[in-house]
């Protein structure tokens, strides 16, 4: 089977770029991840998953990671993305992601919410939660992406 | 590489939420699937992969997954997502994915036509369809998932 | 870890299909890509990663690729697809992917200047620029496939 995770960490990060995609890379850049191959995950924290906040990802990796992101090319707009990791000692945990048009602060409310409510779908006591999140107001063509990259 | 994997089962579920990523959530759990690391594939079911209904997916794992899944949020639509694998002795299969707003027996005959379209494209004899499908009546946000995971 | 792929090419092709996923699938077929698993991943060429132009990738394979495709069911309408690399010796590189509607022209030029813009926001110098895309005529529903697979 694909190795289990050990590791993780949290990120949220914004870009300009002149196409969507290079908006998207430039967050990605900026959120410590730019130089990896991002392998889209949906979304749980491995059991015993340990936190850490100093990872650095070797250039080109292939890197399970969970996102949430917006693209905008409305000049004026606020985007924001946002991720939280729902945790729960000696359990699997939960991680949820959400992205649009709307405050850092809205979007934080709303993934904790989404992480409650998917902690009680599992009737899990949900014991932490952490959260990352950014906004950005879109000059030309923007991006907001908040991740949880999973690593070994 | 990647390892190949070597087992496989089909599944469908749905589930409400109070968002479309929780109702998505919640029909991952009912579909058996919900406390993994989806990592969706574009898809064959490899050679020799073998067919276990009761395969059980530990906790946090990277699980190699075909799906098709549909999410609204207009009250009584009723929405369907299918699978379908196409078998041949000896070869690999090819697994097709449908998800619309449409009923489950619909939905069902349009991901066995899309089999059957992929085998001939490869001139490749069909001798087994296996289908697995869900419908769904939305009352607020509603998911309608279908999926072959791939495991080992 | 997940391994680290240490070969890649390049590849752009199209079809017709009587679906989306179908004529998806076709394309696939004719970029040599078609009886894979793709593993979809943003985007980097890892750092000693092989240009092999005659790499075959065992049926079934989880295949991590960078991919762009576009497909559209408006007969007469000119769909193109295209990625770039970007390569500097003794460092990783960055793949880019464009699809629109479209020539392949366009859709060349666009997808290096995209390529262009991740050097310059990396302070990477360029050094050599691949490229492969392809254009089509839709018929009824039609798809454009352009693609780095990643392989070992």
């Amino acid at each position: 089977m694909l190795p289990l995770p050990k590791k993780y960490f949290l990120t949220a990060a914004s870009s300009e770029g002149n196409t969507s995609l290079t908006a998207f890379d430039g967050a990605l850049l900026n959120a410590r991840v730019g130089n990896t191959n991002l392998l889209r995950v949906s979304s749980i924290l491995p059991p015993g998953c340990e936190f850490d906040p100093e990872l650095k990802i070797p250039s080109g990796s292939l890197l399970p990671i969970a996102y949430g992101s917006i693209t905008s090319s409305e000049p004026g707009v606020i985007i924001s993305a946002a991720v939280a990791v729902g945790i729960k000692k000696d359990s699997f945990g939960v991680i949820m992601e959400f992205s649009g048009k709307c405050s850092k602060k809205e979007a934080e409310e709303k993934v904790v919410k989404m992480v409650e409510e998917a902690f009680a779908m599992r009737n899990l006591e949900l014991e932490e939660v952490k959260v990352a999140a950014c906004e950005h107001t879109v000059e030309n063509i923007g991006c907001a992406f908040a991740a949880v990259p999973l690593w070994y």
